[in-house]
């Protein structure tokens, strides 16, 4: 998989990540990795669900991983904020 | 596994469903199911990883499942709903 495989979920619409992921889908490429953190994370859920049940209906969830990322906060010292990644196969 | 293992994550304080986890870890629970739907699956992540981080250093993601599910309007007709769980089990 390249990165170009990769959406990276954030506060647009919800449809406008739907249709980056088809659009990847439609150039032969059989998965995508959609990636979120914090609050966009439930997007990211959406988007799966979306694509799943509406657009691709032999579209899997291949894997899902949670973590963390340490960011730098403007008033100095850091926190850490959740992610997801959720990667979808064609069958 | 029985029913009383499983987290319901809404709209309280993350805390909140932090101690809750604890508190069924130190009933010799070795596993806590969390499950969110909607807005709240990203509080799920961030519980999941705040205890995995902070408070539990041998737990364990054992399984992470999204799915959808068929709400009831207030005026009328349905709506879909998505929803996480993520399955923890200490070492």
């Amino acid at each position: 998989m390249n990165q170009s495989n990769q959406v990276l979920i954030g506060k647009k619409p919800l449809m406008n990540y739907v249709v980056a992921c088809l659009t990847i889908f439609n150039q032969k490429e059989n998965e995508v990795t959609l990636r979120a953190r914090g609050n966009s994370i439930s997007k990211a859920v959406d988007v799966a669900e979306m694509l799943r049940r509406t657009f691709i209906k032999d579209l899997n969830v291949k894997s899902i991983t949670i973590g963390s990322e340490e960011l730098e906060r403007l008033e100095g010292g850091t926190t850490n904020v959740s992610i997801i990644e959720v990667n979808l196969r064609k069958k």
